[in-house]
């Protein structure tokens, strides 16, 4: 019936990467929007004031977990989008449908910070972030299989997008599953595993050259 | 009087590319931002966040409904904007005229949700619906009388924009009307109906070759 | 001192023109953020609530008349930068000041709305108009003088872009100083002419062709 | 292990510019969002109003404050990424830093205008600013190495960005210890000397033409 729209509709890699820099931007941005400045009544000295500010460094490892986390999916949309001469429509909805995952987000990261020792807060905040990496994987087998992906990009680099991904998740995974012990230890692992992929420390800026 | 300025305003179909994407971007990002963590003092147990959690469901239900329909009108202007060759001020103000009913869709949702019961909120959040479905079509009416539409497009893809607009109205005032019933009725259409759109069944990758 | 990063500090259009379309979109988002939905408890039937809906209607003529005038002056900006082959510190700078307006313009909404038949908000609010335009004007003179506009731009398209903010500011101030009546006379007059501008109905597409 | 996704993902500048954008854009707009409009029940009289405005002047102070820091980094970064030939992992986590420091600044801005005669503040104010230039720096240091800075930048260009952050930072630490005195002492000298930045009185348009 609307076959023909559809064969013209959401066609722009341009306009899907702009949408999604407005929707990482917002969505990065509102995290911190919730992070409390002390009440004023309970502030009478310049201590009070220090101690509050340590009191909120669990919640600000929650917010800098989730930042990454967002960072993390950022970068690992771009260089799906840096490798596609364009979309469909098939694609752009994949995308549309991570972007809603993007945006709940900060709603997943206010639960979390509100119940950190909750099991149930973290199991859903993991939830979150297992299907962000689904719809991204998603998306890369219909770009390939669409004939989407630039021709000039090789098959090792179509290979290792892909595993990244479950390698990704298979450690998200297992560090929700630490919730069993405590909530703390997921939320401790899944930060430190971050940071360890995005410092890379094994990542050497000579071995860029060989691919680029 | 002014018509010299009006001749040169407003002619970067880029500019107004951009402003959309963020303009939806911040829409789609903010629909989420009043999905409110279950209050502290009413959650004693894992089972009391669960069940608070799985009472946010229909609330959920409208966000995803208003994210569909914001991710429809985004796909449907990109169409457009993908086929024109520049702007000029009437169109660029029709497009605003259409951005403001985006930044109104926060607002229908957030009233959508609170009173989810009652036909008032479902009547004005498809009078949103609606309008946003006339703007789009006065733009495309304005594009090709003004001779904006690159002059490679088809005119089998000119028609199916119009008509795809047309086929999509009858359906959501169709589904409007089913709060006669009990606006749960109309949610659930709107809702199926949408994302049987998003995810097109019917759509075969292979037949996107005829066109592009 | 710092001279030499001054001249390679802040050249880029492109860059400048995605900020302001990133602070437009959220100004323009926000602005109706502010737009409460009724109290559940003082709504028991459908009737009240298409009553307090009803009443919501002064407060919407005032956001729409914000996002005419955001609108405006996004249209108004993007002809300028449309005409630029580059930019330099002193023009970012007044743009960077001219943003800051942007961005006060949710503040002097939700001031006039809430003080509505105050002399002293609607005040404010011109204040603000009054600058966004001066700054318009700063940037336009600036541009030129350090040769950053288009060298194919037309001087008489120089001189619409000066005189059209001199007009507008002369019925800002007009529609202003109305309010020495009643602030309602001030917002009707603005509305209607802010209307007028974006529906300028004796612009013909026919005129288009002469120019560009 | 994930070398090769290490290898090809986060090289695109532009997508790095439009976060950029996207995220400086929601940051600077929601600086004022904070700013409350006077309560209704405390105004009676114009004058009411009117005083009510004038005691917001110190807080609207801040803001400036925050949103010249913010155009000035945001200046900084736009200069660093023109000059970039291309971007990879580490420069783009570098940067992912960088804008999450900048999702703190309306966090920074809350706490210094709620608590505005406390050093504490104005320390934790100051450490954003300390941090903000410290990845500047790294960032600027990191393209250089890796050889994403394009290839006819002139050496003294160079010189010119990093000799600038160390000027910046080195007033940043003066201003923020004058709050031994008073922390007012720190925020005008640091408002004074960003505006004297912002204006740049001793910069000539004619300099200009010597280097671009």
């Amino acid at each position: 019936m609307n076959t023909s729209y559809n064969q013209v509709a959401g066609q722009s890699v341009e306009r899907l990467a702009a949408l999604s820099d407005g929707i990482f931007g917002v969505a990065m941005t509102l995290l911190l929007l919730e992070l409390r400045v002390p009440a004023k009544e309970l502030i009478r000295s310049e201590s009070d004031l220090r101690r509050a500010l340590v009191m909120l460094a669990p919640q600000l490892l929650v917010y800098l977990m989730s930042f990454l986390t967002l960072g993390i999916f950022w970068v690992g949309q771009q260089t799906q989008l840096n490798h596609l001469r364009g979309s469909e429509r098939h694609l752009t909805w994949i995308h549309l449908a991570f972007l809603f995952l993007v945006t709940l987000m900060p709603f997943s990261t206010r639960l979390l910070t509100g119940f950190i020792t909750y099991r149930t807060a973290l199991v859903a905040y993991w939830a979150n972030l297992f299907l962000l990496g689904a719809l991204l994987y998603l998306s890369w087998g219909r770009a390939t299989r669409a004939g989407m992906v630039k021709s000039d990009t090789p098959p090792k680099v179509v290979d290792a997008i892909c595993r990244r991904i479950w390698t990704a998740q298979a450690f998200y995974a297992f560090g929700a599953s630490l919730c069993v012990l405590h909530p703390y230890w997921s939320i401790g692992f899944i930060v430190f595993m971050q940071l360890y992929y995005a410092i890379a420390p094994r990542y050497e800026p000579g071995q860029q050259k060989g691919v680029a």
